[in-house]
């Protein structure tokens, strides 16, 4: 199975793109020659980890009968200083709102996606660690 | 060095986020229970890799004084069959545009890039085959 995107430059140091029809345009900080039109590209690399732990969660959990009220996903990188400069670590961390939560399923949960559905975490821990922690709040 | 994202839970397969102050939502499909809100997360994992190193390039050709007209970067990404799907090799196409472009320059400029600037690169390289190609079209 393939997929692929294309990055059409517009200038200095800014791309875009269609993802899925939406419109993406990724720049440089003013400090690094661009002019911030829009988010810089290594955070994605974050972004795709939480959303793909984040659906996989939310559609288990929904699967499970567990109501959550509120959901947060946060993902920590830690990056080497010498250049290349890529995340040497990374940590998810899973923030739930809800009236009740069995913490066991918020765990099987996800372990599921850790384990089993998400492939951005399967890349990601061939290469680096990658730890989760489950909050609820 | 840290970096982070929150992503925040808008209901069903949707998650919205800030990314350097730029509002980014997240979506499954409706064919997987969401409503197209916004890409896949996956395609993020893509998009970093393109963005990193077009900035790495443009920034690298203008230094050594190159003129380029146009610059697109395709990525392509081979996913596995089974779960959890994750991309087991990436290719980078830089399709360059301009008036007698000097491809040992253009070499140059994506071997810096990939060597020794793109942190999104050198973490993939970890895990799977990355590959590039350069053209002048």
């Amino acid at each position: 199975m393939k997929s692929s995107v294309n990055l059409k430059w517009t200038g200095n140091m800014s791309f875009e793109t269609e993802l899925f029809g939406h419109k993406l345009v990724l720049d440089a900080g003013t400090d690094n020659g661009g002019e911030d039109k829009g988010p810089r590209p290594k955070i994605l690399m974050l972004t795709a980890l939480a959303g793909c732990t984040g659906m996989d969660v939310t559609s288990i959990l929904k699967k499970m009968r567990v109501k959550i009220d509120d959901l947060q996903i946060i993902v920590e990188g830690d990056m080497t200083e010498e250049h290349p400069k890529y995340y040497k670590s990374m940590k998810v961390i899973y923030q739930f709102k809800g009236e009740n939560l069995p913490m066991e399923k918020l765990e099987k949960a996800v372990s599921l996606s850790e384990e089993r559905y998400c492939g951005v975490s399967a890349l990601y821990k061939k290469a680096i660690p990658v730890t989760t922690e489950i909050q609820i709040v």
